[in-house]
């Protein structure tokens, strides 16, 4: 399984593709970061993101695509601008078909590290050894990135198979019906491999 | 002058298209609203949002598209997705390398009612006095759409292509170029025609 992780941020949008699977080593692909300048239009911004993250979608052809779920925090002044690159990493993958879904910072951590309040630098030195890398990736948005693919395959499989199945029922008895292969885990028990 | 008017949000994404320039007579070329069932995944019904602003640039072919800017507000439940879908309207019009600006909610009160405290009822009531309407526009989103592409045409002119040429000097000599179009008329001091 091949997966999309996306720190979702207007500055630095951190990015980076895990393949593997539950119970065998896991391995990096490709990690970086979309920078876009303060300097331009908040629309120009995301259009960057968007075409950053459509390229990196076409060359690697993930399976899924790991979004980290943003919340309101009102002590922010990039929280918007957050929220809304997060915006167009769904659409990207969603316009795709690929199955997306959105992990809380804390189900990051406690996946990677055991422990839902680790700090940056434990997810980093966890996400370094993991997938055997030999130094750290910088900045912090691009190891995050890799700890929400991480996150995805550790905490994925049987589960999310199951809540695909449930959502395109729903999705079939809701009013605007479309074919629906998209996933959110944010409710199944974490369980680290 | 044509302006698509977007009142972003996930349930309901307000969307009005007005024609006309500074001094004259305004018109309502169409209003509606963009429907998002809450069955699906947020990444789907982004998809769906985008769906729809995608075919009203296409049909209506707007000269600018005029945004509501969305604040972080920790009161809200729904802000993430507001945030989300206006992220998804300004990359709409971004990608066709259409004009967008963001107008705050009290910039759009105080452009059509003269009070940037104006109540819902109020901007319903002179969106519909200033376009000539034989029925207030309903619901509210698809009112505020109206009063947004209204905002944009009484804000606009010479100020929007001062605040663009500004913004395409800036961008040129930032380190990520291009070609941009793009206006923000946040802090142009008001002044009602």
């Amino acid at each position: 399984m091949r997966v999309l992780g996306v720190d979702p941020g207007l500055t630095r949008c951190g990015i980076g593709v895990v393949e593997g699977e539950i119970g065998r080593p896991l391995s990096m692909l490709d990690v970086g970061v979309i920078r876009t300048s303060s300097h331009l239009h908040v629309a120009e911004r995301l259009v960057t993101v968007e075409k950053g993250i459509d390229a990196w979608i076409d060359e690697y052809r993930p399976d899924a695509v790991a979004v980290e779920r943003i919340f309101a925090r009102s002590d922010s002044s990039t929280i918007m601008g957050t929220a809304q690159a997060s915006g167009i990493a769904l659409v990207a993958a969603a316009r795709r078909g690929l199955p997306v879904a959105l992990h809380t910072p804390s189900e990051v951590k406690a996946a990677v590290s055991g422990s839902g309040r680790a700090d940056k630098a434990q997810v980093t030195a966890m996400v370094t050894r993991i997938l055997r890398l030999e130094a750290p990736p910088k900045p912090a948005d691009a190891a995050d990135a890799l700890a929400l693919a991480i996150t995805h395959i550790w905490r994925g499989g049987a589960a999310d198979r199951l809540r695909a199945a449930a959502e395109t029922q729903r999705a079939a008895s809701a009013p605007t019906t479309r074919t629906s292969h998209l996933v959110t885990t944010s409710r199944i028990p974490r369980s680290r491999p």
